[in-house]
């Protein structure tokens, strides 16, 4: 089975936005060993849409077709679809129905305008919008399958997995490309290369990438199969393999951010923790709490950006950070221990750092960050260097310092 | 002059990696005024490519492809200018030699398969390239202008800028294409449209877009012109009824910030804040802090994520605690004042709510949120009731703060 994939919307042939959807479905359909075979964007206009649709029908069995389903003059995908399958558009009381619920359910009336997003090209069926108003629409056109998704992002994405993707897995050929992705921190993409390249076989069953990112790298292992079972258990014989070659610098699987590991990790341990961030400024603590339950072991979290803050609220002396700076070692290892302090938890963790652009000195450069944990048995700094740019700084700093608990509770 | 960009690569269609080469052709095109109407991207495969040349062709005047420009055998952007251009490929001694060189200037000998770069199609120029060894291709074919750049970013960019735009700037028509987006936050697409439909016509020179994201909607304006003051004033004088007609609902300009906003009106006015955030886990404090300068105004931020952290941090009375619970307006109100009590500062910003998936009760939902503020004058709580996605509920009330800051302190 062969898809194109059509974004559509004025914003993306600026230039100003990077298109991601096109990119989400990329990754959907080739998991599901659907090749993408043309990927188009188009503007906000009836015949040019039109047109797209009219070049894909010509090459590919399944287009996907996302933007410009909203209520507003500037969205003209329906239309484009009336003139490509020559389809007049029907209305249908429930879904009008649906759309004046989905308002009230937040409170408000339906304003006028969107009754169009009741018009459905004949023959088409409406895929529901669990997260927003426009339905989708899906039509089958003699070979082809034809299905147009919202633009917005988490609209499209909840459509394409709960709505398109039961569709062609039912229409599609059943064979298999499954993939298993092993998240790293802490380690460069050469180095990694090097610990691992053994294992890496260009003509070998299971397929490698790296995927280099500012806060860790992930490994990509693909493998391309009609026995599902099989190739499931070659994707563990390989994890098994690098989990070796890596070690501690492997922190997850597949979707699993870092933040969730050590919630795990302190969950599983009955531990609570209290942070005291300067540079990051709140980013650690807005870390720990985007996981579900956080509450069981994320206790307090104190943001002491100015020296009066870390003075007052974490009984930092004040003649230690005249003495040291407040970027110090000393003073990361008393923010630390004063927070746990304060909180009364098992572990309090610190930032202290210099993110830039500006504050930078020859013996304390931009990036440079003290990371402080306290624990029931001592205290510790660990000292890191990044780089110019202020906003890696404080996500790179903030990855490093729920790192560091991770591999002190593993150690 | 209508332009087509196509992205060759294999790896664009499997979707693990964004296509930021078009977003950048694209960006440099509508700053000259061309417009691009169509974006493809296409696989390694001659006859494919081939295709996208020829339906480019057919629509547009001008076409920058980039990518598979490379001497290994998967690179065949050549063959298919060949195949769809109908020009054979001319050996170019001075071409060679210039790639000889370029190895040898890294202290290597040239790999024999670097010798097809030296072939370039019947008619055509070689355009050079400063980081790399692929020379780029400009064909003129009747109406058409042709280019085909490396895909590698940074050799792509520089052949754009240095050899692609002085030839363009010569042959394009003289024309700009202007934007202007204004940002706004606290009201839905479909309200935004009711309060300025009759500024909008769509066969008026300045056309209109409505970018809805889950924090805010923002309007583009586009108008094209061969006078660049005029535009300017054009674009001035609808920025003007817009704000007429929305008010505070307008927060900003292009790419500014909500926090940069609400930062430079405490800057300008020599005020400072702090923060006290409960569901919310620092996403506040983050949002702030990530302008550089911010230690100006934002003098601290607690996480008080315990009931226990806002009884001792913000001297909240556990009574009122047990009589309204945590998330209500009067403990939002306490920890407002709370924190500005603690803090010293103008201002104390505060934020407790339910940001789910668990925890909701029928009188106090998931998306309950309360957002109190704490001024010399007195203190008051404000309630918000968003969806049900835990990270969008957060994102939203640390919005919602945001913006309760900036409107107060323009009331």
């Amino acid at each position: 089975m062969k898809a194109e994939i059509i974004a559509i919307g004025d914003e993306l042939l600026y230039g100003q936005i990077q298109d991601s959807n096109s990119s989400f479905l990329s990754q959907k359909l080739t998991a599901e060993g659907i090749e993408v075979i043309f990927k188009t964007s188009v503007g906000d206009d009836i015949n040019r849409i039109a047109e797209a649709f009219n070049i894909a029908r010509q090459r590919a069995d399944l287009i996907i077709a996302s933007g410009g389903l909203g209520p507003t003059l500037d969205d003209v995908t329906k239309k484009a679809v009336v003139k490509a399958f020559k389809r007049n558009l029907i209305f249908h009381q429930e879904i009008l129905n649906r759309v004046e619920q989905s308002f009230r359910k937040r409170g408000s009336l339906m304003p006028k305008i969107n009754q169009n997003q009741a018009l459905i090209p004949q023959g088409a069926k409406a895929l529901s919008n669990f997260w927003g108003v426009a339905p989708g629409i899906f039509l089958q056109d003699k070979q082809t399958l034809f299905f147009a998704l919202p633009g917005v992002p988490k609209e499209m994405r909840w459509m394409m997995e709960n709505e398109v993707l039961p569709i062609l897995k039912e229409k599609k050929p059943k064979h298999f490309i499954l993939h298993r992705t092993l998240r790293t921190t802490g380690i460069s993409e050469s180095a990694m290369y090097e610990k691992i390249e053994r294992l890496i076989d260009p003509k070998g069953e299971v397929k490698f990438a790296f995927l280099p990112a500012p806060l860790g790298v992930d490994i990509r292992l693909t493998i391309e199969s009609k026995e599902k079972t099989r190739a499931q258990e070659k994707l563990d014989e390989f994890e098994q393999k690098i989990k070796e070659a890596l070690g501690t610098y492997i922190y997850g699987t597949g979707e699993q951010t870092l933040e969730e590991v050590v919630g795990g990790l302190l969950s599983e341990r009955k531990k609570t923790i209290a942070v005291a961030e300067s540079c990051t400024g709140g980013l650690i603590g807005a870390r720990f709490t985007n996981v579900s339950g956080s509450s069981k072991y994320f206790e307090r979290g104190v943001v002491s950006y100015s020296n009066e803050a870390k003075i007052e609220l974490l009984d930092v002396p004040r003649q230690v950070i005249e003495e040291y700076g407040a970027v110090s070692e000393q003073v990361a290892v008393l923010m630390a221990k004063g927070v746990r302090r304060l909180a009364k938890t098992d572990y309090g963790l610190s930032v202290t750092g210099i993110a830039g652009p500006t504050g930078g000195t020859p013996q304390k450069p931009v990036g440079l960050v003290y990371i402080g944990l306290a624990h029931p048995d001592g205290s510790f700094a660990q000292r890191f260097q990044f780089g110019n740019d202020r906003n890696e700084n404080r996500r790179k700093a903030s990855q490093a310092a729920l790192n560091l608990v991770r591999l002190f509770l593993i150690r």
